[in-house]
């Protein structure tokens, strides 16, 4: 054999085993670098007019992130002399918003960044760097914008022990054991991140909350991320356990109208805020699923929230209080519980207080109707709670792209106050005129390389962020924006990943739970489909608890004839969705059950109609993986075999979610499958049999 | 205000907020590269003899480490026609063994890399980039070395849901659920580590296993993983749950004497073997701890390892079998349990069955006299279990370099076979001419970065490597080579890394068990001091079982007047263990109960020994953070300030062991401190009311 005869066989050998070749170490798109991928050589002109840690960190971004092309740049708050004498329009950008443009500086013209604060020049650089990243130039940049909600927040489920609650990315990113020590340099690169959207708040620990989050060791490993976050703008909030006057404190009772028990949250108040000067406040999840709560004591929601509240509001605290209550004691229909709990209690929260709740009444299924608690509590302010990791959207492995999601609830219009009453200028307070607002999202962030999972995981984290900013901002844009820095500008690339994206959500729910269906999954760990399931001990733990499927149809209703939640709604809304004719069509069985033979809009009865979605979801993944393949040439070798991997399981499993679900329909109504469709590959025993063991995300 | 003066503010800010600097996200010196730090630029001749994926990885390897001025090298097995016609000494380099040489092939001057097979061409693939990266150059490259251990394996104790039982570096390496779908280059990665010291095997999975490891859908995903091993030479193993033909098979009964058992194992083997071809065996933790195994049934431990090794034999698979046994039915001394149990099996042994022993009878302390059954068992290969990962030696956050301690039990003299009867040859299997040969270590791998939660952690994988390779090399020797390939060969790092290293594990012993005491660690954490525990159910889960400490004196009596522990060792050896006098001082109290006036070799009475030694242990770790500090502008900031938290972290922690160590002692003898000694900074009570919730490495 001769050598080129070797080195040839070597090179086709080394070909077909792209999973065996060892590659460098240090990987330079493993997407530990997220939407930030900028590394651009020395030479950026950076003119700093301040001394703040937080202009620094901006200062230090455009360094990173700006060639010499840009010409000179100065970041300088609008209060800055120089920037004041040019009389820019900044009293509008309030706080946090910000303003980069080409001004003539000291007879330089320059791309001036600048804010009426620190942060807002922080903003406004990665703005900046946004621009350029997504193929604007500094010769054109003109940017000014300021967020539209207060508080943009990233509610994080992760346990002390490091598990992260439906978390599919790996451990929590917070090291608990060697905090507040050791402050590892990633925990700088989550605050880029989020700055780099705007997100300006975090919740560090999970709503289920273990008391001892609230002890002094604890408080210092939370000061020590404080003290990292603190240049990026973002403050530190804690997920408070009701009852940790008694465990902690030693109290008999931690019922909030007791003046020991508010003393008592009064001085925990008082410490936290010594070790963390602008903490932010107490997230808490009262009465709702065995957690605490004051009405354990008889006493109100309310009267638990503004309690807390008293106790943070001298240091400038808020309290936000979730809504996601449903009582095992409470027979009504669980999708009308936070209603019926909270409406009454509009106008008597204290003023620190924002009532939080989740976009749907249900819990963060693929789609729900907007809740309805949006626009019934006009006295109070009403944060929104997005679920950006996907418990119910197939984990990590299902590209679901949810800037769709979260755009149809934003601008969902409550009508409340006439048309255009959009869930948006309630969750902004511009409905009723609330200047505390806040937006929250269950984060999909652990300590997995590439942060979310995956890489189109990233791209929700992201949507997450500019929506919080900007709820006007279109999912489209903003998969735009994000695949552009993600992937790089080349429109070969952007648009594929794009229409991918677009698709995705729509894809998951066809093949999980099409035409309003929801809750279909397994049991706890909420994989994989399981809508036979009908033995749990409370009804509405059960799938078939929500379909209500039988021999003659299928969904629950929701109209007067059932359990009348469409009345939660605003009368030109409750009407519509009180008519199957007049609902549209994605919400049908979320408020209607109908006979299998129901006409749909088609013209397919409804059991077709059904098996089409199932059909045409399997279909969408099937495209989305074809139009990925075609991407090989163009995507960096480790992202895309990743996400290649990814799409190949979420085909797989969106078959068996079709398959499982219509073996069970087929059980129930008896009917045979349209001409032409397939038949599940297996019977509905074998679906039934499938078991998960150790799944991530579901602590036990 | 100048813009020069506000550049020099933001560059003074700059200074003092390391952490608070955002770095670049790609971070070069993170830890990931291990002590594989090699990046060169392109321009190495490798010119390849043979196509199979392992010569390809060590030429991937080869042209990762090399740069051009290597000059020519030849990769290729010693069966290739043209290296065969060198006639070069490669008969004695047996399956696995390498020879690195310049030689002339075809009139050209090469250097040489070769071996038997493929895989010892790998091993001496990396033992010329070893030479390089300590200062070698491939002119003076003569290199030749075969392993003395057949068997080189890391014990993962990883559980299914992703908890490292005893990890401190993070998760699970391996993530079950994306398995065998997605495979985490990472994976290539560690098998690259591995294959560099010559590691060729992993147990996956704790031997505190999980029937669930065997079921057809985690054979799968361990067969993914040993898909991405093979090229590297590196075996798979499982450990193996001894109950599970009753919990997967539906067998009433695990007894190994029973057909329908022993066919479900072979049933199952065979199940295995036709996924993993090269499947290596089982890893068996019987009657230990709580884990299921023969003694349920009344078989031996005997019985039930050849049960299992009947199964695996036909395939070539073997048992290792651990030792580790002590029952809370028997009162005597747990030291003398596995000795007791498993002497007089020995001879009853299959031929593929090792029995795994850990380097001391109790269990991994800072320091234990090595396993009285090395040597015991002339007729059974006894494999060495060692832990690297440091469950009583501080977790991650302590610098204890665990060279010395594997080279203090390796070089200890058995005497069973007159003098030089060193634990080594007992391993090697050349005092009683075994060929089945192996050594375990428990891996500290996990998902961190750093792969072991600091860069100095590193080194224990490493030295475990090496020296299971060749037990002979030196501990220091080991660590030198490490610091050079990881932090570059500069003496002036190099030095007093090597001698921070060589210091720190008798640190380690000074600062929570001098003079042999051992097993003070807090209750099942293994965390911090607790010498005073006594209120564990089990006896000899309680530290004052081992200390044995009162107003009199202090220590465990192994002599005939006590246990008589000491005769499970030769009789050279027990005669020396015997007398205090001829004890190694450093395991008095391990064997001896004595006065706390006993005098010891310093002149002092043993108590101002104890007290000298925690001083002594505490000064070290000073000592090594002021070395450390030194080394601040020679070494890269990350790696640096890691380590130098954890440096502050261990001092720290060296003068809680210390002083809680002292008040207890004092508290039991009622003497003073020695003049001039500081007292310890709080009282007894605040060191036993000290709680440590969460810790890492404790599934609950």
């Amino acid at each position: 054999m001769t050598r080129r005869h070797h080195l040839r066989t070597l090179a086709t050998m080394l070909a077909g085993m792209a999973t065996l070749t060892p590659g460098t170490a240090a990987r330079a798109e493993d997407g530990y670098r997220l939407w930030m991928r900028y590394d651009a050589p020395a030479g950026a002109q950076i003119d700093v007019r301040g001394g703040s840690p937080t202009l620094a960190v901006a200062a230090a971004e455009l360094r990173h992130g700006l060639t010499g092309d840009a010409g000179p740049v100065v970041i300088a708050a609008a209060t800055d002399a120089a920037v004041a004498a040019l009389r820019l329009p900044t009293a509008e950008l309030g706080p946090e918003g910000y303003l980069v443009r080409r001004v003539t500086l000291a007879g330089r013209p320059v791309v001036l960044v600048t804010g009426n604060t620190d942060v807002g020049v922080l903003y406004g650089a990665f703005a900046l760097l946004r621009h350029l990243g997504t193929g604007g130039t500094a010769a054109d940049v003109a940017l000014r914008s300021a967020p539209k909600i207060k508080l943009r927040v990233l509610n994080h489920w992760d346990n002390l022990d490091g598990v992260v609650e439906r978390g599919y990315a790996g451990q929590s990113l917070w090291d608990w054991w060697t905090l507040p020590d050791f402050k590892d340099p990633r925990y700088a690169d989550y605050a880029r991140a989020n700055a780099s959207l705007g997100i300006n708040g975090t919740v560090l620990n999970n709503v289920n909350a273990k008391a001892e989050s609230l002890t002094a060791p604890y408080v210092a490993k939370a000061a020590a991320l404080a003290d990292v976050f603190r240049p990026y703008g973002i403050r530190v909030y804690l997920s408070a356990r009701f009852s940790a006057p008694i465990e902690l404190g030693g109290l008999k009772t931690a019922d909030p109208r007791d003046p020991d028990v508010a003393a008592w949250w009064k001085a925990k108040a008082d410490e936290i805020y010594r070790t963390i000067p602008d903490f932010g406040g107490f997230l808490v999840k009262a009465n709702s699923e065995g957690q605490p709560g004051p009405r354990d004591y008889g006493a109100t929601h309310a009267e638990g929230a503004n309690m807390l509240a008293a106790a943070v509001a001298p240091h400038g605290g808020i309290v936000m209080w979730r809504a996601f209550v449903y009582a095992d004691t409470d027979p009504d229909d669980r999708a009308k519980q936070a209603y019926t709990e909270f409406k009454p209690l509009d106008g008597t929260f204290a003023d620190n207080v924002l009532v939080q709740v989740k976009n749907g009444a249900i819990d963060f299924q693929p789609r729900e109707p907007f809740h309805p608690l949006f626009g019934a509590m006009p006295k109070t302010p009403l944060m929104m709670e997005f679920q950006i990791t996907k418990e119910y959207l197939g984990f990590a492995t299902h590209l679901a792209y949810l800037g769709p999601l979260f755009e149809e609830t934003l601008a969902a219009d409550t009508r409340v106050r006439g048309k255009g009453s959009t869930v948006a200028k309630v969750v902004e307070g511009a409905l009723e005129g609330h200047t505390l607002t806040g937006i929250a999202g269950v984060a999909n962030i652990g300590r997995d390389r590439d942060w979310s999972g995956s890489s189109f995981n990233q791209a929700n984290w992201y949507a997450f962020g500019r929506l919080a900013w900007d709820p006007a901002l279109s999912a489209e844009a903003i998969a735009r924006e994000w695949a552009q820095q993600t992937f790089g500008t080349d429109p070969r690339v952007v648009e594929p990943a794009v229409g991918m994206m677009m698709a995705s959500r729509e894809a998951v729910v066809d093949y999980t739970g099409p035409l309003g269906l929801a809750h279909l999954m397994g049991t706890g760990h909420h994989y994989g489909p399981a809508p036979w399931v009908s033995d749990l001990k409370r009804p509405e733990w059960n799938p078939v608890y929500y379909h209500r499927a039988d021999r003659q149809g299928i969904g629950f209703d929701r109209t007067k004839t059932g359990s009348n939640g469409v009345a939660q709604y605003a009368p030109a809304v409750a009407t519509l969705f009180a008519d199957p004719k007049t609902t549209p069509e994605r919400d049908l069985l979320w408020f209607h059950h109908l006979s299998w033979d129901w006409k749909t809009q088609s013209g397919r009865s409804l059991w077709e109609e059904l098996v089409h979605r199932y059909d045409r979801g399997v279909a969408t993944v099937a495209d989305m993986r074809r139009q990925w393949d075609g991407l090989k040439p163009l995507v960096d070798a480790e992202r895309w075999q990743k996400t290649a991997t990814y799409l190949a399981v979420q085909e797989r499993e969106a078959r068996w979610w079709r398959d499982a679900s219509l073996a069970y329909w087929m059980s129930v109504n008896g009917r045979a499958l349209p001409a032409g469709v397939a038949a599940p590959a297996h019977d509905l025993e074998w679906y039934k049999a499938q078991r998960f063991p150790y799944p991530p995300g579901n602590p036990q």
